[in-house]
């Protein structure tokens, strides 16, 4: 039982999920978790603030250990909890390379993502532009391409850098969610739709899976036709 | 001599230098170095994209082990060459928690950077707005305010997580270099000038100075009076 960590996380935020998926990889299940209102702006509240002083979610706290961002808090529970639960950086660091640069190149793909179905939270109204839409929406549809070809050179039943679930897996999976429950088709996709679909029966993914998501199973459909 | 490595890069690229910075402190020197031109769209080149399938340097190849992103890059050679050179990541996984922290923290910091610095080249001219000129500014005060903190706590003489040179300095260092080509003022922001001083002092940031900016010391005042 992890009860000397303590999560504040806010439901469907893809930071917040990658660190709680890495929990359940890691057997950390019984921290401390508070799920926070983004509605009632209790991210910016003294709890979150003197975790983090950005006030965001994740705010993550083990004992005097405080790691707010995503990818650090995922790698630090792999490194403090390396031979407990599932081992999500290989030994090898040939077999880590394609790990880490599959994480790095995740990035990429969350914020050309966020700049399609953000775009009306991140941007002002005046400051918006049919051009920037069209733009944001063919980089996205070039960055699917490219995980498609990713999964399709990697055969079938594959994670992201391979046979093994990963750091990869962990960072990059809500992502994928998040394409979906925006209507992305999998019959256009069917890599990523048959990876998601074995993300969705993940036991990490399925104990982490958004609240709000489980309450109101039906996304949108932003992304259906691209 | 590391002749079975190859780094394709372009002058003045953070991820580029980031890159180089870690062969450095690794004692990798040798390398098959191509610096390419920007200007030619020499990154577009098949050259490049048969290392790196987006079309961007850096692109980086050991062998038959491709990592392209910088931090990937970085987190590998750590990795492959654990024992050899500058120990870039601490043993202690509480000690790695600050590091991996600003390390990721240092991937908004860049971007804040970039949104000020870069704003004409990233934004076509008739999605430009002052709106954006001025709370991209601001963001990156509140940003550099916070980093000045964290210098200012870890006393004088100090990395950005400690004493020791880490991995953090190894990708936020060319962030800062960059603030100060662009004319950030030292007394303004008095820990990151001195953190700069030391940086400029460091054989690994020597040996990777961007040549243009050895050939035109002179930089620009974009920040000086922010």
């Amino acid at each position: 039982m992890a009860k000397d960590m303590t999560l504040l996380w806010g439901s469907g935020s893809p930071p917040c999920w990658r660190v709680m998926i890495a929990l359940e990889e890691k057997n950390l299940q019984g921290y401390n978790s508070k799920l926070l209102s983004f509605d009632k702006m209790e991210h910016k509240s003294q709890e979150v603030l003197d975790i983090n002083p950005r006030g965001q979610v994740p705010a993550f706290k083990h004992g005097n250990v405080v790691v707010n961002e995503s990818y650090a808090a995922c790698f630090y529970l792999e490194s403090k909890f390396k031979t407990q639960g599932t081992k999500l950086i290989p030994d090898s660091p040939e077999d880590q390379a394609l790990v880490y640069q599959r994480m790095f190149e995740g990035l990429t793909f969350y914020d050309k993502l966020t700049k399609v179905i953000f775009y009306e939270w991140y941007v002002p109204k005046e400051e918006r532009h049919d051009s920037a839409v069209k733009r944001n929406l063919e980089n996205l549809v070039a960055e699917l391409k490219l995980w498609e070809g990713y999964l399709q050179k990697l055969g079938s039943d594959t994670y992201l850098a391979g046979p093994s679930f990963t750091l990869a897996d962990v960072v990059v999976g809500p992502t994928v969610a998040f394409l979906f429950r925006f209507g992305l088709s999998a019959e256009r996709y069917p890599k990523l739709g048959e990876y998601y679909a074995r993300l969705k029966e993940r036991p990490s993914m399925k104990a982490s899976w958004p609240p709000h998501w489980l309450e109101d199973p039906k996304g949108q459909d932003t992304l259906k036709d691209i």
